[in-house]
């Protein structure tokens, strides 16, 4: 996991953002994720004022700084990393993929510096004065349709990505839960008490040529059985067992 | 990327989906990222109809089906993950963080089987029963919040983001418009011309201590000179040589 420190080198940066609930969305993922470094930049206080006084607003949106201009929000950050959603402006700038782009960015962030991500408004991405403060651009690979002229993403579900991609090789943990397989042993006495039943049950008379030994141990070991569930396995076999024997007989 | 047939392997269900405006949210991050099959199990028909109906309504959700149960909804597909946010209920299945999840599914895809991705309703996840169709289950790697007993995202959001890994190692393009560099040779006439301009204009006799030839030349180099920029600066260099060299007594 990033420390706390090292999430609060990351500024995201709304720049003209009409949608409160988006305003709202974004601060719920930076949440969810650890960042707490939101700044606004909007002619109009409107959108964010609104998603302020939202009755769920997170300690995010009470901390959210806003900015005149790009410049100011920018200005103390050594990495600006601008986002489109590569329409068919003509580029001016380096552009890379989310998951390349995250590496520069964790670079940036071991050298020390702060790193402001710059998302645009839901209509008409960033400016190209907007696109000017930026170093380069990231995008979100995305499928192209061929009904859409301007592929974009939800600007709440756009920042998610973003920040998960940031946070995604630091965060993992390994097959929490995944449960211990058995041992050989007792998977060979499941094995033998899973012939014994095949034979009881007349299944290898039936049968004969799925019934090699062989077979049915790999048919055993292709359950995957886990350590936990292996005495169960065969409590269930002896049952069956015990029915075949003559159990059967007592109860009918 | 993937190709269409691929991405239609993977079946993204919402089970108990509240709110109508999430279930637009997960049509548009399926639509984004390619992906086609969305499946609804839901009592009331109510959220869905009221999302279908929406102005902006995405073709994925006029395709989407409902069914009346997980049972059915799961019943053509060959891998059945749940999604979770691990509260703190105990765990009866094993647990993928998102990364390892997605490498397993993109495995079962090569197989040639149907995925089923389980979304559970905004307000309580997947309840047990739920849980107990699913293989296994998969979380999103969050921050831990001391001030939130069930750490959980916007349906919309987790969606996407979930989306995004099962697409994002097929969907990388490299560096584009990552500009070529100049030439070794254009960056030592740009240096020789900058250290005529240093001395042109005073800047050696002061700082003499910056301007060897070797700290020049690596002063250059860390500009990192983009080949179609090179010739723009030496112009720069040649039209200050020109300022000081003469042209300025003209222009006073």
């Amino acid at each position: 996991m990033l420390n706390q420190q090292q999430l609060d080198q990351v500024c995201v940066i709304l720049v003209r953002a009409r949608n409160p609930n988006n305003i709202g969305a974004v601060a719920r993922a930076m949440h969810d994720f650890g960042f707490r470094n939101l700044r606004v930049v909007n002619e109009y206080a409107v959108p964010f004022a609104t998603a302020r006084s939202a009755v769920d607003a997170s300690e995010v949106l009470a901390g959210a700084v806003e900015f005149g201009s790009v410049a100011d929000a920018v200005a103390d950050c050594t990495l600006v990393v601008g986002t489109t959603a590569v329409g068919e402006r003509a580029l001016l700038h380096p552009l890379h993929a989310l998951p390349e782009a995250a590496a520069e960015i964790s670079e940036a962030m071991a050298r020390g510096g702060r790193v402001a991500l710059l998302f645009g408004s839901e209509k008409t991405g960033l400016s190209n004065d907007e696109l000017s403060h930026c170093h380069w651009l990231l995008t979100i690979p995305m499928q192209k349709h061929e009904d859409l002229r301007h592929p974009s993403m939800n600007l709440g579900q756009a920042v998610a990505v973003c920040l998960y991609e940031l946070v995604r090789e630091t965060g993992i943990h390994v097959g929490v839960g995944v449960p211990a397989a058995a041992e050989a042993g007792e998977v060979e006495r499941l094995t033998a008490l899973l012939t014994e039943v095949l034979e009881k049950t007349g299944y290898t008379r039936r049968h004969p040529a799925n019934c090699d030994e062989a077979q049915i141990r790999r048919l055993v070991l292709r359950m995957g059985v886990a350590a936990s569930d292996a005495p169960v396995w065969m409590g269930i076999l002896r049952q069956m067992l015990w029915k075949v024997r003559g159990g059967e007989a007592k109860d009918e």
